[in-house]
């Protein structure tokens, strides 16, 4: 986007936009799930990534399916927070030495993930339906539960095990 | 922290780190919400900007108290995280040329950050109590409390008014 025009004029283009940085994580996110599942000992953590994997595959492709419904060019814009979290859950995971409490760490990281997504979908979703789109609202719908379903996976499987292990 | 070592090796020094890099956080919040009221036209969303910087600076002041409860040192290490997301509120912001548009971006900004620390200050708590610290657990527990009071209080904001006057 230009650096010398304001190319946000009206709620659409802000919408639109939110929908190239979202599709920029979600696709960053693609590329690390796997890497996180390789540096997980648990293996109930490891799949867990690894499902998130499959269904960020599907989230990516109703994003497109949304630029579709609105006209717009699926494209992508740098997304700097989903960066920050990425590059932060590596030089975390980086300075772990136990292999237990890299798992903790691990939960942590893709947690901020999960929350940065749920944050930026509900903003699309109730832009979507402000804009009287309430068919791409339902379709961002169906990607935004499925990020809380994990999350309180995540959740659960920390409290109820990981932390656990990792506190012992 | 170490590029060379591996500095976290328990649970505790995993808890320690996510404090500094919260305290980061809170830090950098504590510059950047002056700003967005700056920025801000609507006058509740100013003030509500205004009235979380002066919670930051509780919350500042009770990771201190923390630190000091765990017999560590006050220190931040850089969190890029909210560095990214910072970085991407103030690149958004930059390309929105109406006033009202630019007050639903900024909302949608301040709630990442909102996400950023629910996430962290969850993950710390449920951490503080496996490490048989419930006292500090309770002190982040107010924090946690007042963000995600905060984060309705922004969704509230954005649904009942300013997403309404930024789609006419």
């Amino acid at each position: 986007m230009g650096l010398f025009t304001k190319d946000i004029k009206t709620m659409d283009d802000l919408f639109i936009h939110q929908l190239q940085d979202i599709y920029y994580a979600e696709k960053q996110l693609l590329k690390a799930l796997p890497k996180m599942a390789d540096k997980a000992t648990d293996r109930q953590l490891k799949q867990g990534f690894l499902t998130h994997r499959d269904e960020t595959q599907v989230h990516v492709e109703r994003l497109e399916q949304v630029f579709k419904m609105h006209g717009a060019d699926v494209k992508a814009v740098t997304c700097p927070a989903i960066d920050g979290i990425i590059e932060e859950a590596n030089e975390t995971a980086g300075e772990v030495e136990d292999k237990t409490v890299l798992d903790a760490a691990l939960i942590n990281a893709a947690q901020a993930a999960e929350h940065y997504e749920i944050v930026r979908y509900g903003s699309l979703i109730s832009w979507a339906k402000q804009l009287g789109h309430p068919d791409s609202a339902a379709v961002l719908q169906k990607t935004l539960d499925e990020e809380k379903a994990t999350d309180k996976k995540l959740t659960t499987l920390a409290e109820s095990k990981i932390n656990l292990k990792a506190a012992s």
